[in-house]
C-alpha cells in the first residue's frame, strides 16, 4: 500500500541547510538536475565560504544567509521561504563539524575541554531541533514530505567499538535523539512527514580530509556518490521508516 | 571466574558527585553505613542547598565544594582528595537537572530554545566527560573500581515512544555516549575500572516532583530504595559489564 517518497515527488520544494560546501552543496547541485524538483532553498552561513553555492545562480535555486545555530536567523529565512512557497516537501540539514581551527576531535580524555564539547552540541545537535520547530508549518502543507539531518554511524552508541572523538560522537547521538523525538511529535502534527537520521559514509570533504589516511579508497566516497546514494535512500522512504537511522545503502543502523 | 565488584570491596574510597540532595545525598548516607566503605568524598555546588549533606558531619565523610561543570573546580577537588587517598574505588556522578526556575522540559517543538538545550548538555552530559579525565589517575590505582553516572531510561533512543522532553532526552543520550566512550578508553588505561550508565527509576526527589502525578505509587521509589537498588547493581558489576546501561533492577537497557 505504501508508496515510497520518490514516487510521489512532484514539483517539489526542498530546503538544504548548510549548503556552502561538502555534502550540502552536493545535494543542491544534484537536486537542481531533477525535473521533479521545482525549487531548492539553500542556506549558507558566510558568503566568503559559500562561493561555490553562490556561483550556481540557477533559476530554480534560492540562496539564503542563515546561521542554523541562531533561531532568529532560522525564523527570518523561513519567513522569506514562506513568501515564495506555501509548502516544503523536504528538509535536509547538513550543518555539522568535526574539526575547526584549533578544535580537533579528542583522541583521549586528556584532550577533553568543556567549551569544545559544548561547541559540538551547539553546532551538530541543536540546529536540527530549532529547524524542526520552525519548518513544521511549511512541512505540514505538503502531501508527502521528509525531514532529515546528516548524522553519522560514529554517533551510534551501540556500534562504538574504537572510542575517542568524544564530542563528535556525543553530539551525533544527541542529534539522533532529537530526530527520534521530532519523528514522534511530527507523527501527530504532520503525519505526512517522514523524519530520519542518515549516515553518509566517509565522504571526500573538508570534514573528513585530515582523517582520510585510514580509509580504504573504495570506502571514501566522492560527494557526488554520497548525495546520489542518500537521495536514493530518501526517495525510498516509506511512512513506516519514520524515526529511523539509515546508512547510505539504506540499511538500518543501531542507536 | 569473574568476581562481582561488591565481593572485592574492602576499605573502599568512593566519590559521590552532586551529593547535595536527592539520589546523591542518598548514596552518601547509604555508603556511610557500610563497614567496607572507608571514606566517602561528597561534592556539592552551593552550601545553601547542601545543608542536609553538610549536617551529616560523619568521621568517614569528606565534603568538598565543586561545580562539576567547571573543570578547574573538578581538578581542585580531586587534588584535595588525592592528598587524602592514593586511590578511588568508585565514582558516582549524580549531577543533573530536568527543570530549574523558568526552565521546564519541552512538551513540543514550539517550546524549544537554543540556550535551554545547551544548558541541558552543559549540566547533564559534559561533567561526566570532565570527571572521567580528572579521576583517571586515582581510579587506576584501585585493584577494582567503578565509574558511573545517573542516566535515565528516558535517554534511551530506542525506547523513546512518547516524545517530548527534547533537551533532557538528548542530554542523557549524549551522557550515555560519553560513558560508552569512556568505558572503551578506560579498558585500555584502567582495565580494573567498570564504567556503566544507570537508570534509577522514578525517584521521589525534587527532579521528579512536578511530574509524579502520572507515576503509579509502586513505581515511585523513595531515595533510600533507589540507592539500595542501584548499589546492589553496582556491587553485582562484572568486568564484562563495562560500557553497559543498566536499570535499577540490573536489566540491560537499549541505547
Amino acid at each position: 500500500m505504501s508508496i515510497p517518497f520518490g514516487e510521489q515527488l512532484h514539483e517539489a520544494h526542498i530546503l538544504v541547510v548548510g549548503a556552502s560546501q561538502g555534502i550540502g552543496l552536493g545535494f543542491v547541485t544534484h537536486l537542481l538536475t531533477l525535473p521533479r524538483v521545482a525549487r531548492v532553498y539553500a542556506t549558507y552561513r558566510q558568503p566568503e565560504t559559500a562561493t561555490g553555492l553562490l556561483a550556481l545562480a540557477h533559476p530554480h535555486l534560492v540562496t539564503l544567509p542563515m546561521d542554523a545555530t541562531d533561531e532568529g536567523q532560522i525564523a527570518f529565512a523561513l519567513a522569506e521561504i514562506g513568501a515564495i512557497t506555501q509548502r516544503l516537501d523536504g528538509v535536509i540539514n547538513c550543518v555539522g563539524f568535526l574539526h575547526s581551527g584549533g578544535l580537533q576531535p579528542e583522541k583521549s580524555v586528556r584532550q577533553l575541554d568543556g567549551e569544545q564539547l559544548l561547541e559540538y552540541f551547539r553546532v551538530n545537535s541543536i540546529p536540527t531541533a530549532l529547524l524542526a520547530k520552525q519548518v513544521l508549518p511549511l512541512l505540514k502543507r505538503s502531501d508527502r514530505s521528509f525531514f532529515t539531518s546528516i548524522s553519522a554511524k560514529i554517533g551510534s552508541i551501540g556500534d562504538n567499538r574504537l572510542g575517542g572523538w568524544y564530542g563528535y560522537r556525543a553530539s551525533k547521538a544527541a542529534l539522533n535523539m532529537f530526530l527520534k523525538t521530532i519523528a514522534i511529535e511530527y507523527s501527530r502534527k504532520s503525519p505526512n512527514t517522514t523524519v530520519v537520521a542518515l549516515h553518509p559514509g566517509t565522504t571526500d570533504t573538508r570534514l573528513s580530509q585530515p582523517f582520510q589516511g585510514n580509509v580504504p579508497a573504495d570506502k571514501l566516497f566522492t560527494v557526488e556518490r554520497t548525495v546520489t546514494q542518500l537521495w536514493e535512500v530518501i526517495c525510498g522512504l516509506q511512512p513506516s521508516d519514520n524515526g529511523g537511522f539509515f546508512s547510505w545503502d539504506g540499511t538500518p543502523l543501531p542507536w
